[in-house]
């Protein structure tokens, strides 16, 4: 029943999405952090179909880009002209021909799950059905096309042609089908475009087969959310909404505790150990990781990265790219920029950026830093108001530092320099040379008290006036 | 049928809302943005009603105060004595008797649409009737007053009058109405105030008219939502959500792309292209615009900005009364200030403040940097840490810094200077005085580096102890 | 009727929560910023039960700790085996014998209304039962305890026990008992573990009772939500919304003005007075007040600090454990830390971080400072970039600063130092030394301008490739 490699996937992304009013192609549009077209291609994986291709067409090349960088193993097949579902399975049958059975899926319906597809097609298997596809009561039917079986035979009817009667048929098509490429082949050439948009339909097929003495079988699914189609902004916001949901809950029920599901926000590829605290406001994106134990603090954005176990993100903590090991303890108000590693331990503080640098165990960033291309040893303090100066116009420069050291606060470090262990910088020195082992680092004016300046000053402010 | 000119519309906005619990007069309760008036008043001109007038009573002033700023055309009339609804119509006379109809609305519907004002003027005007006004089905008819139509006669039995048969009618009085004023005229004088609250209602006018053969007919409105008065700080926020989700859905059809809109908060004021994005828990408030392909980035707040094309703003960005122009980039963590002018191509960074300055094309303030009244060229690079000391304890001064200059980390600018093109200077350097094109500027203190110290402090420290 | 110190509560803690997969024993598990516990107790407390106890045992000594830090009038009985609710409450007799009547709740009901509680102890006390518990009708009764009653007996059916006829009632056990103590002592040892759990139900003293003659009687309570136990972190984000909203409208009918409650927290021990408006993204946790006419900006979050009248707290403002007195202006990107008092009329700005420091009236830290340990006067201003190194890389030392200073931005003082009134510092200083009344403190170098540098430079870059 699961001949699995006789069976691939077809998802009909050519389309332009008009009421989307976007520049960007349909399949394109973003639910949480992937696109659509994602997600779709996704469950396709989910229902172990092993090949599948996209057929595209409007901004085709944005399309068959994003594919070729995150689905390698899918293929793009260009409609060149937008004559319609129909067509679009026709140019693409030189691919489809290799397998058995072929599913066909809109480039829009993101919701579809995983189990659901693969009951289209265990079904469709175990019942040597030609054709199956998958039927729906929407909470409204206006729109979408009727079901009609009558005398044994099975057809759509789209909304335009349909008579009084048929439109007040509940039960519609969702455009997601399973046909035994056999049938599609021999059958295919009766598609035709006489009809007033000018256009291959492939509804028209159901009938078509069904009226060849084909086992045509609709195959009805309960649950009408799954099937519905994203047409414009607000649908796309919705269907946003609805994959969020979904994502959290799976989430919950392993353990991560959400306090305001409501406010959080996690991408389909994020995965987080039980005991992770979510506070309100949060959100995980992209291929990010998180131990368990760990706290993530209110307006905090973390994407990409590996956060470790018991690790402490207090509020407004932006972390991009980075690895954070156990015990950590960051923000509030840190920005942990591309290709940082923080070790165990350590404390990254408030207004703190930090970007391509590594911080060793138990170092300390505390206030108003920014560190960029350095590497920070361990047991380390950097004073508040330290920047280390990477870029002199022209390039980067890096910066490295010992472990055990302590820079004062306000220090300037003008990279490319190097700062041993145990040193120290005075306060509000310029660090322009290499600092050697066990030394002290000062650049700086004695104080001088002027006595009676306030008074003189004031005065002659007066006598001016 | 449009005889706008004869037409005129009077808010009656004198009440105090004890229920608000609030010192804040009744009607100017911030719904967004923008008090409950604001909608009221936006609705009667989107109904065409060219003429209107405020009854301003509890806190009358600041009523007057806010119309006087944004409403110039409106009228205001002060009601000394809270002598109830029907008072504040009587005392009003001498303004509306010279149009031919006047819409009376209560001053705490804010939810009214202009459709539904603009539908009963016209069948009013049409119908030629002497008092149309409009009835609902609230989902729970208590408290409001009851529409009794019997035997031809049409009358307002409030809740405290209303017998049981009375209480189960299901028919309210919305509280607005509009009359032909000569009818008005010649009835007005038969209200009494001999009840128990010692009031004079409009509803009783109803009656009145009514009984005195004139034509006066209830205009059944479906949707009772727009309809609901706000009475306490919990209806408030209802009605502000749903103002804000009607907003939004405005905004996406147009193909503004929200990701979240349960979080974005959208002023009734503010205009954006097709293809903005919008990340969750974003704020634009004010007379805002963004460009089309801009993108507005999580936690940021924008009010009153001009936004351009394809700029980017970042998280947690702060933005108020600014410019942007086309394909800046903004934040993390930055608070652009009342006065900036931000040129294409540039980029404020993480920790930037900016108050009324302006920043050329292509320059750069990348991180930890207060920059205020000073004017900044194109591509000047601004290292970390850079400071304008632009007050002196007494005044502010301004700092200018010309094009293609690289201003090192840490610089601290004592205004008024003059930094000219394609000057430098050295990081840690204080600026008092100007620097010349093509100069580097410098001061700061050699480095020295005193060796073994580490230990001497530290056998120093042991001996102590 | 309310002999209420006859009565105590007993709390059943000891349970380990299996489907919370939480390291967290189940009744430390947080609603908003307190545990479950927490409102268990709040109830009890408010349905004027003076005596309580809690039963702990999985992770008991976390809960103990927890009671004893919080609860201290709370005691607590530690249950070594966990052998079931009858068992627990077996175990606490000789703490409960001491009482009248026991009423008895389990850990996972922290939605019980303190109303509820006491309609339960007042039902029982006036109709003199020995056994009075709460019944309702959830919205599944599955997994629920069915309430049988037939022929004068009471019984509760646990569901695996239930015949299919049992099952259809939808009339449930909640777990909340009150017991005349008389009638539980002689019962109790009846109570046999000879189940398939081998564990000891009180459900069962329900029937022992009943059959023994004694007054069984159910109490319906309508709300169901009161009632719902919390089994996993699904449940426990929904009890947690619902008891955010509750806690909301509280607020709101006293007169706050919350603009979205939707993404507004506020804990159970908070107080906020009347015109308080709260904007969207807010949280206020933990013993905070606020007083009249303040305002609190967008994702800002406040703990355990008390907040004077007409403050302005901007957008982003962190406050924990502190005290801002009245007109103060904090924000946006502030982060005052505990310990610290920020007096009336004073003005803490962008990216500015302050810890254990008093700020006089009128002061201003306004940009990129951080401030630790520090005492600072009235009327001073303290420039941008300031910072105060606390910490020596050993102790942590004081800075004292005097009324009416100016210091420069960028100043660096070196703590411990005292700064006297009407004193300057100049731009860019390091101050290591006190400075007297009167005088200005400068540390910096002059300022050189070397011309022609920039195109040297140049020339020398293009020699070098």
């Amino acid at each position: 029943m699961s001949d699995n490699n006789g069976i691939a996937a077809l998802v009909l992304g050519a389309g332009k999405g008009t009421r989307m009013k976007s520049n960007l192609p349909k399949v394109l549009q973003p639910i949480l952090d992937r696109p659509m077209l994602y997600y779709i291609l996704q469950a396709i994986r989910g229902a172990e179909i092993k090949n599948s291709a996209v057929v595209t067409g409007h901004k085709g090349s944005d399309v068959e880009e994003y594919l070729a960088l995150h689905w390698k193993d899918c293929i793009t097949i260009r409609q060149k002209e937008q004559l319609g579902t129909g067509h679009a399975v026709k140019i693409s049958s030189s691919w489809w021909r290799n397998f058995s059975h072929i599913v066909i899926l809109p480039g829009d319906v993101p919701l579809i799950g995983q189990k659901t597809l693969r009951r289209l097609v265990d079904t469709h298997l175990r019942d040597q059905n030609d054709c199956t596809f998958i039927t729906f009561e929407p909470f409204d039917p206006a729109g979408y096309g009727r079901v009609i079986d009558s005398e044994g035979h099975v057809c759509i009817v789209e909304e335009r042609d349909a008579s009084t009667l048929q439109k007040q048929v509940r039960h519609v098509n969702s455009g997601i089908y399973i046909f035994r490429t056999s049938a599609l082949i021999n059958y295919i050439p009766s598609l035709s475009a006489s009809n007033s948009q000018n256009e291959y339909y492939l509804t028209d097929l159901v009938s078509i087969l069904s009226i060849a003495g084909k086992k045509v079988i609709p195959h009805h699914v309960e649950n009408a959310i799954e099937l519905s189609g994203i047409n414009d902004p607000i649908q796309l916001s919705e269907a946003t909404g609805l994959m969020k949901e979904r994502i959290l809950k799976v989430n919950m029920l392993r353990g991560v505790r959400i306090m305001d599901p409501a406010s959080t926000f996690i991408g389909p590829d994020a995965t987080l150990d039980h005991d992770v605290f979510i506070e309100p406001f949060v959100q995980i994106w992209g291929q990010s990781s998180i131990g368990k134990g760990s706290r993530i603090g209110s307006h905090s954005i973390i994407s990409d990265s590996a956060i470790g176990e018991n690790v402490e993100i207090l509020s407004h903590v932006i972390i991009d790219q980075c690895t954070v090991d156990c015990n950590a303890r960051l923000g509030p108000f840190a920005f942990i920029r591309e290709g940082t590693e923080i070790s165990s331990n350590s404390f990254v503080g408030k207004f703190v950026e930090i970007k391509k640098s590594s911080l060793g165990k138990g170092s300390k960033v505390p206030h108003l830093s920014y560190i960029g291309d350095a590497t920070i040893g361990d047991e380390t303090n950097i004073g508040a108001g330290t920047i280390t100066c990477n870029f002199d116009g022209l390039e980067k420069h890096a910066t490295r530092i010992g472990n055990r050291s302590f820079i004062g606060s306000d220090t300037i470090i003008v990279a490319p320099v190097t700062i041993e262990d145990e040193t120290f910088t005075a306060a509000g020195s310029v660090i322009t040379h290499d600092v050697p082992t066990g030394a002290l680092a000062v650049s700086r004016s004695k104080q001088r008290n002027i006595e009676g300046w306030t008074q003189r000053k004031d005065r002659s402010r007066k006598r001016r006036k």
